[in-house]
């Protein structure tokens, strides 16, 4: 079964609010097992509606349209739905008495246009709001399910949870399960090279992947009649990627981002993490410290912008910023080691580079970025060159950051484990 | 002249992301006059994006498509919009050259897919992309003007103000001049209230207000034959909307944010700033140092998540935390006091708040968050309760305090300049 979204609102064309509520409903869809192959996006306007209406109803058997059941003259999305139908708008009695009682509960008076969101197709299948006042309903023809919601994603949501999935359960013929790899460390086209022959050979389950700042994500979707024959499906392949990528994938949970991870390794190592940064100024934190949970490992941080911040808060040598710069591998090192000395961390990072717009030089250009890591004393820089903005830049620097985190920690570990220090 | 978005992607399809191109493109369209009726998303996927296609561009005379210009075979929105155009692909030189420096500086290997990216129909207006691989183009055919952009924002956004914006304005009718005018401290509901005589007589300037994190953007448009006609057009209205909300508004200009703002204040008064970050966990220093030209002011910060940062590195007394907790009023004041005393600065601001998702109290819920300014050993202490998750909670935490300071530093200013010290 095919599923398309239309949502509704001049607010939406103007880029006013961001449609959120294209998102929802196709992940929804998705895990229901309905394919979504086209979106759109019309204003309150009958002619153009109509059209848009007749051609999704022309190529998907499910329509969902949400917006445009308001009480307002704008509001046509119902009266439009009908119309094309060929179904009349009569009063549906349960539907009067709810806004009836909405209103009364709340004390307000009820406007004469109110009355209009009683009003529902014939042989409408209703579906009742229980945070507003416009009921949703199921308009059903021979050549396609038309299902109205209203615009508000507090309304919308609930009643989708509600009643649109029991009712939408009935068509569906099976199910779609997906399975995320996250990758760091690699570029989207090296992760497609790998995976190329797999990519090539795909039909049921489908690979695909995305490109994040610093990381790519694979996504494994498989189509079958229930969820154990989908994960039949969706084994091999994840266990075939698994074998490709091994230490580079971080994770294969839905949820789990890149400072998850590294914060779960933190503690599932009792090891804790401190760091100390110059141009990202305070992003890395940042990004650890949206991790709830993160008390356990993260204690404090520095921002040390300043040279004089280098050298009192690090305890860098005078000398070495004389000689090397800020932004250089020394500095860099001894950042991360003036970092573990005061504090009694286990892991300590320091990041100082250029994100400019100003301050590069031939020698060293803006996006020029040192990375310190240390895990109990053992200490790895690396140099990076970012491109792009201040903004990317610094993002960039993060999330390498992050990454060299992860693979100093495993690297430690396994060294630990194997009995070689 | 009317435009049309296209967003190509299966990841939109699946719900797995939001599509916030189409609300950004869709703004941008409107600022420039460009009516916008239609707005659709397709999957990697040529026929039905060839068949989008055709349907846009019978319709609308600019056809924005937005994605699938990577370097992998899924990648497919420059192939199929050249078909439609009946414009042969051909090797440009520069943006082969722009790629090769690309991953040299990053010293990554190439992997021959990469190449493809640097194909371009031929006759195509190319946008360089200074972020990403995947140039932008604009394929202009008798029917229709397409243009090609890359998907990720952070190459879709500045592509579209640095080349896009100059490129859409030959074909947009006289001019439309806008003048923002930034606030801080207010709804949007009580900026709406304060202008809803303004905005019930609008015609030519429009009034629309923009809801951000602690802040409404209110944009005033006007459109006309020249660019000195639409200034005479805004001035008086901008002219009163200043009279009504006066030292809230903290910026007239465009590319000002709240926290450039306030690194100018601080540079024009020739003050130095630092803060110590609890539940923001470097948020705040984030933000102040992605503004260039910073290390004027700032030179050092700290995160100090655990009680124990707060009392080594900021002086809170053990008592304090004892008696009222790490977040209360008491430690927010102790954390800004131990912070200048240190530092040697001249404005200092303290986060401590509860983000959640856990640890909230009857007595103290999550969300509760005391933020601390001490303007040269004059301290503030405001109590806030923000609403949401943890990251709206925190977000919300560093534009209180920016906006904070910004009030704490016209004060003083105010006070030093009228003699009251």
């Amino acid at each position: 079964m095919t599923v398309e979204i239309i949502c509704v609102g001049t607010e939406i064309l103007l880029g006013n609010i961001v449609n959120t509520n294209a998102a929802y409903l196709a992940g929804k869809c998705a895990d229901l097992g309905l394919v979504n192959y086209y979106q759109s996006v019309v204003g309150d306007n009958a002619e153009r509606l109509t059209e848009s209406l007749k051609l999704a109803a022309g190529r998907s058997d499910i329509v969902i349209l949400s917006g445009g059941l308001g009480p307002t003259e704008d509001d046509l999305t119902k009266e439009v739905a009908a119309e094309f139908a060929g179904k009349a708008l009569v009063m549906n009695e349960e539907c009067r008495d709810r806004i009836r009682t909405y209103f009364e509960a709340r004390k307000m008076d009820i406007s004469e246009n109110n009355w209009k969101q009683a009003m529902i197709p014939e042989d409408a299948v209703i579906f009742q709001n229980n945070n507003g006042t416009a009921p949703g309903m199921a308009i059903e023809t021979e050549m396609v399910k038309m299902i109205l919601l209203p615009g508000p994603p507090n309304e919308l949501i609930p009643m989708f949870e509600e009643s649109v999935v029991p009712y939408l359960k009935q068509f569906t013929p099976g199910v779609i399960e997906s399975q995320i790899v996250k990758i760091c460390g690699a570029s989207e086209s090296r992760v497609e090279t790998m995976l190329k022959d797999l990519i090539d050979r795909q039909s049921n389950p489908t690979i695909a992947t995305y490109a994040k700042t610093g990381e790519v994500h694979i996504r494994v979707t498989a189509m079958a009649p229930n969820k154990k024959e989908a994960a039949k499906l969706l084994k091999p392949v994840v266990k075939e990627i698994k074998s490709r990528f091994g230490n580079d994938i971080y994770t294969t949970e839905p949820d789990v981002t890149l400072e998850k991870a590294v914060v779960d390794l933190l503690i599932a190592n009792n090891m804790t993490f401190t760091c100390a940064e110059s141009c990202t100024g305070g992003m890395l934190s940042a990004r650890l410290i949206s991790v709830p949970g993160v008390s356990e490992v993260y204690k404090a941080g520095f921002i040390t912008y300043s040279n004089k911040a280098k050298r009192k808060l690090l305890g860098v040598k005078k000398l070495t910023l004389e000689k090397y710069g800020a932004v250089s591998s020394q500095t860099a090192k001894e950042m991360a080691k003036g970092l573990l000395a005061d504090s009694k961390c286990d892991v300590g990072v320091a990041i100082t580079g250029l994100a400019g717009p100003d301050g590069g030089t031939k020698e060293k250009p803006v996006g020029l970025v040192y990375i310190a890591c240390s895990v109990r004393g053992e200490i790895t820089v690396k140099e990076c060159h970012f491109r792009g903005n201040r903004d990317k830049i610094r993002e960039s620097a993060v999330s390498y950051a992050l990454m060299l985190t992860r693979s100093c920690l495993l690297e430690y570990i396994s060294k630990v484990t194997f009995g070689k220090k």
